[in-house]
């Protein structure tokens, strides 16, 4: 049985405390939080505080707090055989300040408190100071979830940056083509389908070789029509794009 | 009982002849090509040809040929009484040259001759001349599929370019992700549960409302930190798009 203790009132601390209180192989032995009225609902499963003076003894605790207050709440946090494990995807480990071991156990995951969250699909990257602790976490990570890696601070932070492209950058994609459909009363549900197909070509495919279009074909009869469609800022991106994947085609 | 003769032996082609072969209220009168090697498995089911002064008669003739050759084909089949549609995102109805009625058949989406097609969830994107003929196309296009959309060609030229960033340059975004992983020996498969949350999360929320990350909340630590990662192709992107989201937030 690994005890747990999760520090934070926020989506990744909710969804964290209300899995590990469902499962048989751990005890969830208490959750914090600065402002108590978020976590009162675990006042059913476990013991709830908002003074961080007062948290009981864990194996593990979890802060899933903002980033820039992690290493302010892991001082508190001085247990030399527990591990004090922060879940960000871009601090690094070593910003953890305790007599107790670090960790990271970071969800790759975009949360929302309303929203039911399927660990199963969640890709849980954890990091440690030593094998026995990293195993530790993977134990733990694997009462929840399924797929579990073992990502080192360098990674984490280039997965970050990764996770900007494929998520806030292609949204913003999504977005454009949003507009361009809002501006001509085409409804967007019309490029859903397609939205779709793209996303799952690239667990076949890489996406290299999932690349079509008129810039991986160089269509540029096609590329001027459709850049004279275009307002300015939408084609200073097209161009850019364009421009990129075409660069590509070049080192292949 | 439509009768439809469908012109080409490309990827649309060949789905769309083999659909039609298989439902009861079509009948696939005839399928042309150049190349007449790539229709000779449709000889089982209805007359093939590479004549094109041979076409059968019937009430809808399909070109899915290249875009250029669209025109080319189309003086080809003069025939008063029929409905000659081609099936590019990206010609205007009108470079269809014919006696016949005019229509245009657009599939949205990424066909691969390898992969099987599932049309029930393929948009339909249908334009002709009048509402009888819209009708008909409509009718046609119900018998294989259920998503049918009356889109005129000046919105179609515009669903086209939308395309082109909600799939390619969203498939680019992946390629750059990959890259960084690649990089970095983190393998891309952490991100594809990721990918796969971002492009459903706007079947329920547009996109606009569905944005998250360091851009949208202006968050320059990460963004300098993310920045400092990158090479320059990647940091022209990452900067650009960035901007592009602040600017969309001022707006509101």
């Amino acid at each position: 049985m690994i005890k747990v203790v999760i520090i934070g009132g926020g989506n990744v601390a909710t969804h964290l405390a209300d899995a590990f209180s469902k499962t048989n192989n751990v005890s969830l032995t208490q959750v914090y939080a600065r402002n108590i009225e978020q976590i009162q609902h675990f006042k059913k499963f476990t013991s709830i505080t908002n003074n961080i003076e007062q948290l009981k003894k864990a194996d593990v605790y979890i802060i899933a707090v903002s980033d820039d207050a992690i290493t302010e709440v892991s001082r508190k946090i001085n247990l030399p055989d527990s591990i004090i494990a922060h879940t960000s995807g871009s601090v690094e480990m070593n910003a953890i300040k305790t007599n107790g071991s670090k960790g990271v156990f970071y969800l790759l995951q975009s949360f929302s408190k309303s929203k039911e969250v399927n660990f199963d699909t969640i890709p849980f990257c954890l990091e440690a100071e030593n094998e026995k602790d990293l195993q530790l976490l993977e134990t733990l990570a694997k009462t929840i979830g399924k797929n579990v890696y073992h990502i080192n601070s360098e990674q984490r932070k280039r997965l970050h940056v990764a996770a900007v492209f494929v998520n806030n950058f292609t949204n913003h994609m999504y977005k454009i083509g949003a507009d361009i459909c809002n501006e001509h009363q085409v409804p967007f549900e019309v490029l859903q389908p397609l939205i779709k197909e793209t996303a799952e070509k690239i667990t076949k495919l890489n996406p290299e070789d999932a690349q079509t279009g008129p810039a991986k074909r160089n269509d540029q009869k096609t590329i001027q029509n459709h850049l004279a469609l275009l307002n300015t800022e939408q084609q200073k991106i097209y161009k850019l794009i364009t421009k990129s994947i075409q660069q590509n085609g070049e080192k292949l």
